[in-house]
């Protein structure tokens, strides 16, 4: 075992998990490195925000990923620094360990820009535990407006949310959903009609990635369902009831859901190199750090550019499986003795939900979807991203089944239960 | 509405459900208050704690409980004290509500018996709360073994239950399994042969309650499944690696679970009524309080006794459950300008599972059952017990096909992602 290379892999997110999926059968001994034991199926967080999906329909064991895998051990733990120079990566909670191949996908943090008050007062939904705070966040609000209805006038129904990418566009159409059908039936006492859902974008456009036509169909899709859209707006200042907006306006606010950016993950600052746009880390066109071969950075944490087009690759679930596949890959032919090679994104189509039956879609071939096919091409799309990360079926059958049945969460506040002694 | 009469329940277990399901149709205003927003399975909380169920499928949304009832309001809010004197109740958060009826049914809390080091150290299993973070803290151990596989010397792997009740046999039997079968797979690193699981009981009988036929079978079901049964020695001090016995023997230990009594809940400390043994409160045969018309304590908060039998009734969910119902006509009774009648429990079986296909069932004839029919039958009074709390049927059907399926929870963390900014 000795002489078998060790392959490591920081993060078990789509890309860590696409490197294990292609070097299960390879010559190597692979170590996977996560905080957490769980595989995040980052592109539903929403849903668990807003009570669509529990987390463990969007968490996934990472243990059980790779039960069938002979090759791999994992490590829950926390990584402090990785050591370049004498190839070891320096772990919390047990001894260093060093490898022969590396892959570092350890994804973004949020980015709050600078914006005072947003580090204490808004709820970023990056990871499961952003998205199950919002959640109960959400769910203590309704209660506490349905003890006290007069908070209304304090803002305490209006609902923001900043960044209009497909997270913010996404939440805002769940939410007011949300609000608006399962909720009343649940606070007959709450003035729930008058509860709002307000979406700010500081750049002219929602969801800019898109075509025009996508993006005027998601907004209108958007204000139909009662969310009130704004763009070239941004947020200035945040504080526990109030925020303050780029045009001077103040708006009453007990929520601000923050979606507008992530930035550099530290220990992507420790890695001594120069750091490029949002904090990633620049890679050559087969993804090896420069001047570090063997080494992979992969995922929200790269600055990848695709070999073909020489365009930038965008922070997608689908772009980081298929740059981890071919990272998987590339390990296995640098083990074989022969190169890595160049990595092209395979574009399957970009698409967000509005809401259900509605979503906008645009094809790799540069046509565009809308509506309930679109919807039905978004489920399809995520059915099958869910199952490649997951090897099995379970999940997604559920998860489909959900959606399909609109069946919800349970609506319970599991984080409230604090005292585990007191039961009064 | 002013004339009608306004009927408050404090607490949502199987007491405070039983009398808002028999006060649907009467003439009556309902308020119902819990600290929580979901009802409690308790009999299944070992079942979260090892893994076999989610936490959602063991708390169901009181709102949904009370969908179909016109007369009820719902408060999430605890209670702060009971005004016997000017019929009202104070809570937090809103102002006093005052009663025309009230019933007090906010369960117990767990006693420590003063034990040294208990409360910092010791897992109790009352509360969702509780078997939540014993779930967690079990997972965790294995990850922190697995990182360092010495901490089996310290006893890490050592898991010591205190109390020979349904609860620490039932949780002493999933525990066993838990560690053999999944979790096996899971950790292959892991030395989990040297796994323990050792269940102590002060007095001389696992299951006191039970027939000594059943008793024997329990422990003998119990062992054969590799728990270390004690009986006769106490726990005397607790710290966080290492336990004292009474017999003053130390084990080394990162686990004790508390499943050894429950104490006076604080409410009851506050009514000014002198406690019965356990920290009861002592009602009357129509279990209203005594000096106090209309109030009501149900539960296992209040010390009942069988009308007809003379005996004390146990601190079960059923006997809760038809106490609740009985308080819920009785009200209906005095609203109509009839008496209140005396409760008398119609038992339908006492059990308790001490492992999959393994069971104790005592029949109300005075019959016994064992093994895979006691099993079935442990099944099926769950699952109609689980239906009349729920009114509906989607949750029993889920546990109803996970406990045949053997398909268990998420087995993930999702307590430890504690920060939701940073992403390492």
């Amino acid at each position: 075992m000795a002489d078998t290379p060790h392959v490591v892999v920081l993060g078990a997110g789509f890309a860590g998990v696409g490197v294990a999926q292609k070097l299960r059968d390879a010559p190597v001994r692979l170590t996977i490195v996560d905080r957490n034991d769980y595989h995040t199926f980052q592109p539903l967080l929403y849903q668990v925000a807003t009570d669509e999906l529990e987390p463990t329909a969007v968490g996934s064991p990472i243990r059980d990923l790779l039960h069938r895998h002979d090759n791999v051990t994992f490590h829950k733990c926390s990584v402090d620094r990785v050591d370049l120079a004498n190839k070891r990566v320096v772990v919390q909670g047990m001894p260093p360990i060093d490898y022969d191949y590396l892959v570092i996908a350890l994804g973004s943090v949020v980015n709050f820009h600078g914006t005072p008050g947003a580090e204490q007062h808004a709820f970023p939904l990056y990871t499961m535990k952003d998205a199950m705070r919002l959640h109960d966040h959400i769910l203590r609000t309704l209660e506490t407006v349905d003890k006290d209805p007069l908070l209304v006038n304090d803002g305490a129904l209006n609902f923001c949310v900043i960044g209009g990418g497909p997270t913010g566009t996404e939440l805002a159409g769940a939410l007011t959903e949300l609000l608006h059908t399962e909720l009343n039936a649940d606070y007959p006492n709450l003035p729930i009609d008058q509860a709002r859902v307000i979406l700010y974008e500081h750049s002219p456009h929602l969801l800019a990635h898109f075509k025009p036509k996508l993006r005027d169909y998601a907004k209108q899709a958007l204000e139909e369902r009662g969310v009130e859209v704004h763009t070239g707006i941004g947020v200035m200042e945040v504080d526990a009831s109030e925020i303050k907006l780029s045009n001077g306006e103040k708006i009453k606010t007990h929520t601000l859901v923050w979606a507008a950016g992530i930035g550099a993950n530290p220990i992507a600052d420790k890695l001594e190199v120069e750091l490029v746009h949002g904090g990633r880390v620049p890679v050559g066109p087969d993804l090896q750090l420069p001047n570090f071969p063997g080494v992979f950075v992969v995922g929200d944490m790269a600055s990848m550019t695709d070999a073909k087009t020489g365009q930038p690759l965008p922070g997608l679930g689908a772009v980081a499986l298929q740059a981890g596949h071919h990272v998987g890959k590339s390990i296995a032919q640098l083990v074989a003795g022969k190169a890595a090679t160049p990595f092209h994104y395979v574009d399957k189509g970009t698409m967000a939900q509005v809401g259900r039956g509605a979503a906008v879609v645009e094809l790799p071939t540069g046509g565009t979807l809308t509506g309930h096919i679109a919807w039905l091409a978004w489920l399809g799309v995520h059915l099958s991203l869910l199952s490649s990360a997951e090897e099995k079926t379970s999940v997604f059958v559920d998860w489909g089944w959900n959606l399909l049945t609109h069946r919800r969460g349970k609506r319970i506040l599991l984080s409230d239960d604090n005292t585990s002694t007191d039961n009064t």
